[in-house]
């Protein structure tokens, strides 16, 4: 009886997981249930085509979770709040996608009481680990198919075998392949392959369409993007917009090389101007409305966040605890940061907040004032110098 | 008795120090002896001019110290080892220069056994702090005199002053303040004393003079950069050379918030070109050749590095701890790095290193590879989620 | 007019409080209002004598601040949260108590519109530090007067200035100044002056009373001490409780050297039996019911949380946003400890959570264990060692 | 050919490594070589039993290799300039032990051309890892045999298949299993299986012999052991001196409970009187000659150093690095620890050093002081204050 094969299948349309599709329908037996998850990538087009060749292809029924808000929610919304960028370049934007779909594919495989769950990740890669993680520590009783991870098979190996199983629809390998989401599109190729190679112009999904300069305004609240260019929205659709109205001057592009889960080093090009814009722009305005040590502590923080999140361990009860801190961190991050767009690159012009340190009613930087006195000031530097000057004594004497 | 009273002055040419100087001789009968120190801002005829006017208003003696080579040794080297960037913005190009500069004038002092040592820093701002905090650690017996601190004149108070005192050069302000050195330029003027202005194209150093691209190959040995476009060289010159090739793209351009060390912010312009490229094009190095775990306590200790250099504990022996770090990590940080310059902008193209760890011979990331099996991957992930499951299943149960 | 004169003065019944009592009434003609805090260091009795010698000495009103519970709420929670020992060894008994008696004494004068603030500490210690920077936060109109740290006045002058003005009590200098309160008692003397030598078993407030063993139980939830021996209680209570009990066998003694706000080292003694046992105990549950990353980002906090603490810099915002994490980390910090107390010492027995992670249904440390096969293991550690081994690869060959 | 089939045993003389030496010999027909390495827990005779044990049993080699000084040399120095205590209990006396075994055994087994390697270490546990990393990363060319992960045999099962190959030790199971060596003894029994339940007292290897006190003096020179009780030796004499003189005392014992690398937690026994000693004492001379920030940045540090060792990473060159930082942080740490032991636990008195911060030509802690004036500690107390003074007035007003 089929009912006893109830398989979740997280499928995405392409030849791996078309693949995986009719081998666990017709070789394995399974009551394959496809389910896509959306966190931006997806037009309303591409999930109707999606969901129709899963039928085509056996399926018993097919998905496609809307999780743009949740992915804001849970992930995203951290992401700026720590400024995370990975080793200094990366927004994280295939990674933290990887979390949000896990989470909804294993949450829906247990709404349907599914017994068993499937994806098509590599055995060499950072997602099958968070696949897999994600999975058995929400539901340990599913058991995880990874038909490609386990067959090794060849793409061509792949395409035969659909055409052999009647699906004959046209795998023809772009050059790049592409992840596209709210946080940003991620690009591999050949050149990603190397160390030494950058990605051409054409790989990049965006082109440069704009020029000469453009102005915005991101208006911020308690450190979220409550607004651009003063049109109130939704955080996630705020990002869109944004991406939107950056992509046209091809900003937000660049290669990361970082440390898998695996332990290799993986190198990857990415596009993804709305998060870039949007922690520098969060970043700035921290500055101004931070106190020294919220900005040193969160540096510490957000760097192990991005770690812990990237290798999967968005779990981890820390996780929690490290959003509190961030959370809280944001009390008064709120005002509105001024932006130049240019081909390419961006400028901060400044930012505008109630909360902004930054006031010349406490003394300007290097202007006289009347905060303090120049005694008050010798005093100052006495004391607080006073622990080295000990130490030099004391060592130098000894 | 004059020689009693023989006075060090840190002396720049300025309005400031010129009022000092006159002062100090005239008013207090003060030996003064004139020093600058040049970091990087100085051209052999700028030393010579300085000179000059410094005898004509009354110097005993007056003398230029090169620390060019001393500045590299000391400090910039281990703020590319450690990839410093202030608030993840700012080179630290002037507080880094003040150290060195503060350890030079200081150890002169005490080699002409000077009693008294003076600088014309007002009491608003973070050089006061460098200044008093290294002097006085070096050379508790010297005593400090600070007029511009303790004075609180105005610009036409000084003038007038000075005119007075038959010293009538041209003392126009320029619209901007700028201090160059070898790693950077700062920039301030009215649109730095707020917080939403951003500044005027004109008002950085270098302008945009070169269109298209050029392309740059650094190379890196241990860390240090010993090669632009494969000429050799020492690494202070080498940060010129960039410097000069990249000014003219107007690459490196930035604004500045920070916490000055008296608790207010502070905001300054800067136009830092070598810094900002050789920084980011040796991190990339070193995200190929260093492991995750390296990478990552790097980024804490560099981070409390630059906070520390920056508000003047240069002289705290965790300083020479942190350094001894840092050059340990550089061991195997060398290699080529290639950089495509373009106007107010550039892009890391890729590396070259023997040290590389991004190696196709361990496998490729999210390809097929031979280096271990899906047995192994799930082996791997099914116990490295272990403390993530009990976690989940005894507080599920709980 | 005596009304524009109204002063609150943190008294504490002293020689140094008294004097400035006299001083500010008679020499100043201040209107005092004398306050103290009790944050679990005085009995009834004492606050009654406290109150009557200051009426005594000429104050318009004198009252007793009853802080302990607000004590606890606001800070001592913290640090059994975070397991707080500065520099592994003192519990910041007095470090924690100044920060609230500041926040009471000033949210206390702001009530009664004084517009004068005095407190009696020296110059040369971190009091002075913590006063001043709350006082100044939370009320910069409010003007401070330190008469201690103006004048400079030996304590024999103190007295004979209070005998001359009618205050002939005995001031005889007790052998060991101590400082008691709900986190602890701290123990100054001639011994704490020097760095070699240990405080004499006299000068600890309490002596060695009970021998053999007692066994204690103490139930946490969520991070909170809810009962000793199955009493439940409040938190502050069950401190006491637990001091209690513990100071009969001259528990929780040590001798604390550390870095004062001004910037020399200071050498403490303390006392402090239910900080300790109460703190090791919390960390043990914590190491069965945390994972491994909560424990170690905790930790990093933690330190910081200390060090501010100490340093004064409560008011600064990420305190509170530090506070948030560590709450955040103790939902499942529940269960009970089982303690041995001895002579001078204890032993931490062992603890039972419902929360604990150490639960043989997942595998035994050590043992033969049913959760992973040989093969899983050596995948794990193949793949887990990847890094290391690229690294030796890489760089043996080049 | 036997010559192709040579094989290097981790051999203790235990059950598990005597099952192996026959097993590998007989059944698998491997050359065997036989060694064990002393870290601290061999005597001689044992060392000579082991040895004329492993022949009987059919080994070609047997071989004992003293390896205290390089585990001094190589770890237990960095434990102790890192006062490194895991989860602030463990001195990872067993975790610090395996590094160096393994390290001394591959490099055996290279030396003379070993073809496999082979260890009795079970699946479940943290010495596999440790093991297995190590000899992959220092030998990839070198095969890893472990017959106990594989087979999973019981006790008796591994007695029976002995006693069927002639070999009929005695094999009962001691009540508690003890790992013996420089660092520390690590004790398991049934109790340790619990959370809840203490080791009884004859569990630990050394029981209560003195009563009363003993004075001990240390002597650090550079962070080193170099003498206890004047007695100049060797660190690794020393620490060997100092744990026959505490063990009386029965100092030292404690259960550590903390995470294992395979994610379960794990609870150990120990007794480690000199690591114990050791470390305080150190700590404690550290907190008299080191500044604020060495102290602050060496904890970060030394957690994590803690953490990468006990989880097998010692090959990470970022140890290397951590280890440059501890060892430039000991320059100046050098001096006499005075202690007093007791039974059950020890005090430390203070120190002598002439590097000692707590100096009072600059001030005595709380004293009236002639380091600076009430004026200068105001003008120090308003300027450390501003930022939360300004973030207060900002928030208070916006």
């Amino acid at each position: 009886m089929k009912t006893s094969k109830k398989l979740v299948l997280a499928y995405s349309g392409g030849l791996d997981t078309s693949y995986c599709t009719v081998h666990l329908t017709k070789d394995k037996n399974f009551d394959v249930h496809a389910v896509s998850v959306n966190t931006g990538g997806f037009t309303q087009k591409e999930i109707k085509t999606i969901e129709a060749n899963a039928y085509k292809m056996g399926v018993s029924t097919s998905k496609n979770i809307d999780a743009i808000s949740t992915f804001y929610q849970k992930v995203v919304k951290y992401l700026i709040f720590g400024n995370v960028l990975k080793n200094n370049t990366y927004p994280l934007s295939v990674s933290a996608e990887r979390i949000i779909q896990a989470i909804e594919i294993i949450e829906y495989a247990k709404s349907i009481n599914a017994k068993y769950i499937a994806h098509g990740s590599t055995g060499a890669g950072n997602d099958q680990v968070r696949f897999d993680m994600i999975f058995q520590t929400l539901a340990p009783e599913i058991e995880i198919i990874t038909p490609i991870r386990d067959q090794k098979l060849t793409r061509q190996e792949e395409i035969n075998y659909l055409k052999e199983n009647g699906v004959d629809a046209s795998w023809e390998k772009s050059k790049y392949s592409v992840n596209k989401g709210l946080w940003g599109t991620s690009v591999g190729g050949e050149e990603t392959l190397t160390s030494e190679k950058s990605l051409p112009e054409e790989a990049y999904p965006s082109q440069l369409e704009k020029q000469g300069e453009e102005k915005v305004k991101l208006t911020f609240l308690q450190g979220e993007l409550v607004a651009v260019n003063n049109q109130k929205n939704a955080p996630e659709i705020n990002i869109e917009t944004l991406n939107t109205i950056a992509s046209g001057f091809a900003i937000g592009r660049d290669i990361h090389v970082g440390d898998t889960i695996v332990g290799i080093k993986g190198r990857v090009g990415f596009e993804a101007a709305a998060a870039i814009i949007s922690i520098k722009a969060h970043h700035l305005l921290e500055k101004h409305t931070l106190t020294k040590w919220q900005l040193q502590h969160k540096d510490y923080l957000a760097n192990f966040y991005g770690m812990h999140l990237h290798e999967g361990h968005y779990l981890d009860p820390v996780m929690r605890d490290m959003e509190a801190f961030l959370q809280s961190s944001q009390a008064k991050v709120s005002g509105d940061v001024f932006i130049t767009l240019k081909p390419y690159h961006f400028t901060l012009d400044g930012i505008e907040s109630k909360h902004d340190l930054m006031n010349a009613k406490f003394g300007s930087y290097g202007e006289v004032n009347s905060g303090w006195t120049a005694d008050e000031a010798k005093g100052f530097i006495k004391i607080i110098g006073n622990q080295n000057k000990i130490y030099q004594q004391v060592n130098a004497e000894s």
